[in-house]
């Protein structure tokens, strides 16, 4: 048996994870789910990288992982294997075998999340897991008018939870695109990457622009800013989905 | 102030609760959580009646209830107390007053229930409370048979977990048809009411028909049989749904 990299695709409702990334305090994590999984698999411990760490309670069509393991199963025995292993809210969609210099984080290019807000005075029953509720109506003029001074390249450190350090908070937001859906407004986020709470105060920025609580002329200030205070609030993570993720 | 019958319309996600009806052993129904609200707010007893006495799991879109209580409120400000005390899963979409004599279950003349079948070897992540899995293709030509035969009035003793007693169990079913929505067939079953589990064990039928077990051309006789053990099987409830409640 050699050692092969391999390269899955997974959905996951995030709703009762303690998000992505292994903790040592809980085992509720979904990267901890399929690490125990893979390790009881190979009988030596196997560890996955995955391209989003998503926090707590934020979902994933389409998030990407790559591990390394010894094994004489095919691409589809694994998936077949994982699949029947793991709870119902995780799913892994796909599984392919991938170069041996594959890393599922540094080599992404891009990302796409989607924000779903709930904008309707009526409860959202059936997906009250998926959406953030804003009852009031939203002016949409002025969202858009925000929306044009965010997308580019711009040093996003008002927009992090993450306290300046030596790594660089310039990203770059490609587009960011409004879905109406029945009671749903669905805002997808598509950049070369973003950082951590980042989509989330974003949104939260922009709600509060549909709300008047602030100017949509004050974006470049924020902005320039670079203080994470000048922003607005963290939104709730139950409306975050990490839809897919790129590479070149 | 004066009693006055309200009507209201409800939705809401059947998953955790046993169903529609009150329970000596459980507060956990429908009924039983909108009793004790109206209870409360009113200070006295209420009754509610439910058009359609849901099984536990089965959720609502629209399902119809009415209540005599004696306020001063206005039917809006009854809706708003009512969603601001329910729960998360339950919510009232309509309240308006009703003639006194209105009675939700008695007076209807139409239902409409849907089932949903997640027809797809990938798991349903995201619905997987709504929706019950059938990875195996179905054959739809004879399903559409199947249904030919079902459609109409007929006596659907076969269909129900009741034994026969004195009430009639001839129903006439006005039309069931098929929706497919990504990797779901929705099953839209009308007719002028619904027997015990009728859906529920129409619905295991189909599914049989469509995966070669039993024949289309064999349910004419199911039914004249009129014996629950000539029938497919009790589905699951949590791909059921009631849509909509018709009156006069």
């Amino acid at each position: 048996m050699s050692i092969r990299n391999f390269r899955i695709i997974l959905q996951y409702d995030g709703t009762k994870y303690q998000g992505w990334q292994k903790q040592v305090s809980t085992e509720n994590t979904i990267q901890g789910k399929l690490e125990t999984l893979l390790t009881k698999m190979c009988e030596e411990v196997v560890e996955v990288n995955g391209a989003g760490r998503t926090d707590a309670g934020v979902h994933a069509f389409g998030q990407v992982a790559n591990f390394h393991i010894e094994t004489d199963k095919t691409a589809e025995e694994i998936m077949q294997y994982m699949n029947q292993y793991l709870p119902q809210d995780i799913s892994v969609i796909s599984c392919k075998e991938a170069g041996e210099r594959f890393h599922a984080r540094l080599n992404a290019t891009g990302k796409h999340y989607q924000y779903s807000i709930w904008n309707s005075p009526k409860k959202p029953v059936f997906n009250r897991n998926y959406t953030h509720q804003v009852p009031e109506q939203l002016d949409m003029d002025a969202i858009t008018e925000a929306i044009s001074y965010l997308v580019g390249t711009h040093d996003f450190q008002s927009f992090t939870s993450t306290k300046r350090g030596k790594k660089s908070t310039v990203r770059t937001i490609d587009a960011i695109d409004i879905e109406r859906k029945g009671e749903e407004l669905i805002f997808h986020f598509r950049g070369n990457g973003f950082l951590y709470h980042m989509v989330r105060i974003l949104m939260g920025t922009l709600v509060e622009v549909g709300l008047g609580i602030r100017k949509a002329e004050d974006i470049p200030g924020v902005i320039e800013a670079c203080d994470r205070s000048k922003a607005g609030h963290l939104i709730p993570a139950k409306g975050l989905t990490l839809v897919e993720v790129t590479y070149d």
